[in-house]
């Protein structure tokens, strides 16, 4: 077995001594005679690791009472029809801050299911080098939520800020921040989050939605898409992506092994800080996004020749650095350093980019 | 390793071969240096895999050229609204066979979108102990489609034929009864098959569609509920349920080794033959299903008291004959035996079956 270090945006890396547990008890689990893929998911055995799963992840992330947990189906993209259809009926209008592909996708996917919604802000013309600041003043006192994407993964930004709503519930995409450090969940109405990147493998959507706002769902909504239905029924209104929760429950179970957000936090700053260090620290590569908008997790940077990033992800990949190309709709590269990339990973990335550099003089 | 027999309606048994081939690569992946779980969804290595999956399903199920592959999210349920999002705009209208519990939420879904839907027929009076006799007279020529559920996972029935729909397409949910045997797509519209009966673990569904029949989606509906936008980017509009997938694809490998669905179904035959033969050979346990409509994947039986019903599915258990209870809506024992259950596996049932009957005399 010869691992790379694959710096993928999602889905990406898992815990090495993870994906050892589940390999170990894929056929068996426990005393249950059955791989957990096989389990109804009425079983008492599921049941556990189900309810053990929401249970640690409360631990992990300190969700209040008042905050209802489910597992879902459908990636992130597909709450971005959920999220209107379950809240705009609170005042019949919402707002939303564009800050990248995915925030944007979301407010065109409310806009093509006829609703009243406004991009109060963006930075689309900066080419999303940093995010929007949101002040109370820009949010319409009378709209059901602001929507915002807390981390951009393409662009590499993630607000510094958790914005100031006031009364409006704030709705955050945490897809590719999640579980990667604290973050107060008292402060937003609902957090939505594909599981790939930092939780689970694919298949798994998190969402932890504050009880009040459960009660605004359209009346002709496909049932499915119902935060209320799945929290009444505990994520099991039909079958739920049973073997991505177990594996979410294990990855939790690794984090609290680790010392919990805190000691993950600090994890994540020491890579994250080893690569913008070195960033900062030359002029061979540029690293595009402003300091006060830099993500922990996503980290872009280019050459400023379209050549020479090709050849970089190219002769990178060779030496088991893999996924280091930028995203498709804006080129360069991009280290997707999530919390299971070693810290080995990164000092790797650091001597392959001076390495890099001193063999490739730009004209 | 003590492996049980489990009768599980639903996740249920995967085959042996299958589990162990996913544990032995589940940390590395051939020459890929990571898990398929870690593998983005774009890169050559899953690429492979997934059209790997679609060629194995189109060889194994003779798919026509002109029907699509879709793998999505969400379940049976989520195609419960998704089927009339997609296709009521054909003509206005749609109709439905009711033929159990799942066809009901379906009918109901299409009821609360707030479409023009009509039953056709059901059998809900005589407890579904049997499936309609559907003649195209019945059909409204002006239906956009006609849907069925093929096999009626929680009665223990199946159509035995395809219901002659003319001109309207044919839309049926095949989740329980998906690659047991042979079927003749071409006299569907539609098919459409949760996973985790026969295919793969939850998380994955199956949805094989006529491409005619991609052109009327609502413009206000779920992006991700739309079959064209998944059929136009091959599945991955978003990240799919990449590891589902993988396990999809090696349960194909398994039935293309076996010898195809032809053999798959000489194989599920004999073992429903040995419990049907068994059940029809004695006066102690009561099949209610009607013969002509007994589904091979899904057997029901009851003794006819509660109580023993009760004794029977706690002692089958102790014996590692698993989740033997029948649904908690109707209550009495189902043996579900999918592709994965072995031969072995029906012959331990019917053994304790007499066993049982033997030391506990009726009243």
């Amino acid at each position: 077995m010869n691992r790379v270090y694959n710096f993928s945006a999602g889905p990406s890396m898992l815990p090495l001594p993870v994906l050892e547990r589940a390999a170990s008890e894929l056929v068996c689990y426990g005393e249950s005679g059955m791989s957990v893929m096989e389990m109804s998911h009425r079983s008492p055995d599921y049941e556990a690791i189900i309810q053990d799963a929401e249970a640690l992840l409360r631990k992990i992330m300190n969700i209040p009472d008042n905050y209802k947990v489910l597992f879902l189906q459908g990636g992130a993209s597909t709450q971005f029809a959920a999220v209107p259809m379950n809240l705009i009926k609170r005042t019949g209008k919402a707002d939303y801050a564009v800050s990248g592909q995915f925030s944007g996708k979301a407010f065109k996917e409310a806009q093509k299911l006829g609703y009243d919604v406004k991009c109060i802000a963006t930075t689309k013309d900066d080419n999303f080098d940093h995010v929007p600041t949101i002040t109370r003043d820009m949010i319409r006192p009378d709209a059901a939520y602001l929507h915002i994407c807390f981390n951009n993964t393409i662009y590499g930004t993630k607000y510094p800020y958790i914005p100031d709503t006031g009364d409006v519930p704030l709705v955050a995409d945490l897809s590719s921040c999640i579980i990667s450090e604290p973050v107060d969940v008292s402060k937003f109405g609902v957090i939505y989050a594909g599981a790939q990147k930092n939780m689970a493998p694919a298949g798994v959507t998190l969402v932890i939605v504050r009880e009040d706002l459960l009660e605004y769902a359209e009346e002709d909504m496909p049932t499915m898409l119902e935060w209320k239905t799945m929290a009444d029924n505990d994520s099991m209104y039909n079958t739920p992506p049973c073997y991505s929760i177990y594996m979410a429950k294990l990855v939790y179970d690794w984090i609290i092994e680790l010392g919990g957000l805190e000691e993950m936090k600090k994890i994540n700053e020491k890579k994250a800080n080893l690569l913008y260090d070195y960033l900062d620290s030359q002029d061979y590569y540029i690293a595009p996004v402003k300091k006060d908008s830099r993500s922990m997790m996503n980290v872009t940077f280019v050459t400023g020749d379209a050549d020479l990033d090709k050849k970089f992800a190219s002769e990178a990949s060779a030496k088991g650095l893999k996924n280091l190309k930028g995203h498709r709709s804006v080129g360069g590269m991009r280290a997707s350093i999530y919390n299971a990339m070693p810290y080995e990973g990164v000092e790797a990335l650091v001597a392959f980019m001076k390495e890099f550099a001193a063999a490739n003089p730009k004209k």
